[in-house]
């Protein structure tokens, strides 16, 4: 990891708190999120108190606070993983980091902690490298460089707007992958950060994530979901949505995504099987999803992450509108973030 | 690395002897090579008598026998690292691997010895996957998989063309980089395959690389030479202009190209402080080659290899024609070399 030069001012970090227990998670974090101010979202359909240990930084907000914010929104839900997305509402801080949990920290292969919070820090403040691609990986971290061949033209990168880190133990799969290979654990520590190309479409996993919430903040909208969507990741779509919509925005704004470190160490959760049945549903519509943003170009004059969402959303109601009323629902929710986005801004 | 099943039939090792002395360079890669048939090229302008240690399937050439077969052609060049693309024609194999002779077998982060051989085969024999990014890197190495969110009618892949792998010790830097940072060396092992996403262009290093010859192996061409084009690598762009070919035309033909592991140790040679002269001619071009090969789209009527290697020399000839006289006389290079390859095949 390249040095960092952290402001503790300009990060929030975000949790979405679907299990009232935090204890256990907020303790093994507790070397690496103590500098920083948390934000925690109770999941509203979660009944019990939650129980977050002390010696944090920590303003929680519950399903009396989003009701307030949010007012009479009906169609952008903060249920489930989705609560964290009004973490990213209320947020006043440059970048935020959201963490999943049911996740602690790694190590690396040396035995050493990850500091996934630093690490995500360094990807959004070293540049990125989407215009060609370095087989030497990210040539901004420490001993690395740009391989013979690299355009000096285009070394000065761009500015990265979202990090997506990856999980050991248990990998973000599918739940038939999950179901199919229950005892699958990924141990590969991949030593690296790759800036996704321009134009390449990736799978976002909101798991681990941070972005500069400052310049693509209004693309992390929580969107598609799932008829029956519950509490495990694997029956989730919303980030895999709300992921392409960062993509397509960032390559029309010229902006980066990088994947790679920081690791997180995922725990166990749920039962594959049990979930086989709705999970189905969000792997039938990614076989339309992808192609529509793959192909999907943005007028010029969309210059903010706003109205970029504004004008994805016109378009997704328009071609992927008649393919399911999911989409269209989707499309509202977009217009409606951006709205809900605009009037806490304006406060 | 995924369990391979190698037929030593199907694999050419191509050498491209700079050096008259490979006694150390075949001793280090014995217990790799010795399975396999080994194609030495000596570099024409070498005065020296070979030196070959015993204990290998060995064919070697020399300027005599590249006379007899390139007979009068004098656009496509031999000498130097161009040398080994002689290698690449008169092979009979499925797969050909190919291995700077200032390289010797690296380690991984365990200190085992990698058999670049077998992963490249590995990386060749499994599906890539360029219309779709996965965060774990490789689905087909073992322990990995798709991530959640990646289509499934996109899981079956496409035919891997080409792969490129890396480089420990020594990376593979231009001059003016390894001028500036004389003390930096490569010691971070990435333990990852990536292919390069589909429309997104790398510089692909000639140092260590495997491909499948029946495939893609017209396009493998020795086109680009600088005027000042010397015996050290960071001084060259043969191999550059090649890959970009390849690239283009694997994309054109829904072929992959994967890049990271195997790696091999690279050990030092030649001064950069010297070749600055010289590298900057090539610094300078990539910044006409690289919009160049990123806007390049080949004809539907182009459909194998040699195909498209024509009509990419036509385009190169009006586009870049006109910038540079050595991008018309790699236009011409290519024309011959297509000719070449089909003229050695109809013997």
């Amino acid at each position: 990891m390249s040095q960092a030069v952290i402001n503790e001012n300009e990060v929030d970090i975000v949790i979405g708190a679907l299990h009232s227990d935090l204890t256990t998670f907020m303790n093994e974090w507790k070397p690496i999120f103590s500098r920083f101010h948390l934000i925690i979202i109770k999941d509203p359909d979660l009944k019990e108190e939650l129980r977050i240990p002390e010696g944090f930084s920590v303003d929680v907000y519950t399903k009396s606070e989003i009701e307030r914010v949010v007012g009479s929104s009906t169609s952008v839900r903060f249920s489930g993983y989705s609560c964290r997305y009004f973490g990213f509402l209320i947020s006043r801080k440059k970048y935020v980091v959201c963490i999943d949990d049911d996740c602690v920290p790694a190590k690396d292969n040396l035995g050493i902690l990850v500091d996934a919070v630093a690490q995500h820090i360094v990807n959004l403040q070293t540049p990125a490298t989407p215009f060609f691609f370095n087989t030497l990986y990210d040539p901004f971290c420490k001993g690395a460089d740009f391989v013979r061949g690299y355009p000096f033209s285009l070394r000065s990168g761009v500015d990265c707007a979202l990090s997506c880190g990856l999980w050991l133990n248990l990998a973000d799969l599918d739940a038939p992958t999950q179901a199919l290979k229950p005892g699958q654990r990924n141990l590969r520590y991949v030593d690296a950060v790759v800036t996704v190309p321009s134009r390449a479409m990736v799978p976002v996993s909101g798991i681990n994530i941070a972005f500069n919430r400052e310049v693509v903040g209004p693309a992390l909208v929580p969107a598609l979901r799932l008829a029956g969507e519950g509490k495990l990741r694997w029956e989730t779509m919303e980030d895999i949505w709300c992921g392409m919509c960062v993509k397509v925005i960032c390559d029309h704004l010229g902006l980066g995504v990088k994947s790679g470190l920081p690791y997180v160490w995922r725990t166990e959760r749920g039962d594959a099987i049990q979930s086989l049945k709705k999970e189905w549903e969000g792997v039938k519509l990614m076989e339309d999803v992808v192609p529509f943003f793959q192909s999907l170009r943005l007028p010029q004059s969309a210059t903010t992450a706003e109205d970029c969402v504004v004008e994805m959303a016109k378009t997704v109601k328009e071609q992927l509108g008649k393919v399911d009323p999911m989409f269209s629902a989707a499309a509202e929710a977009m217009e409606e973030w951006v709205k809900l986005w605009k009037s806490v801004r304006s406060v």
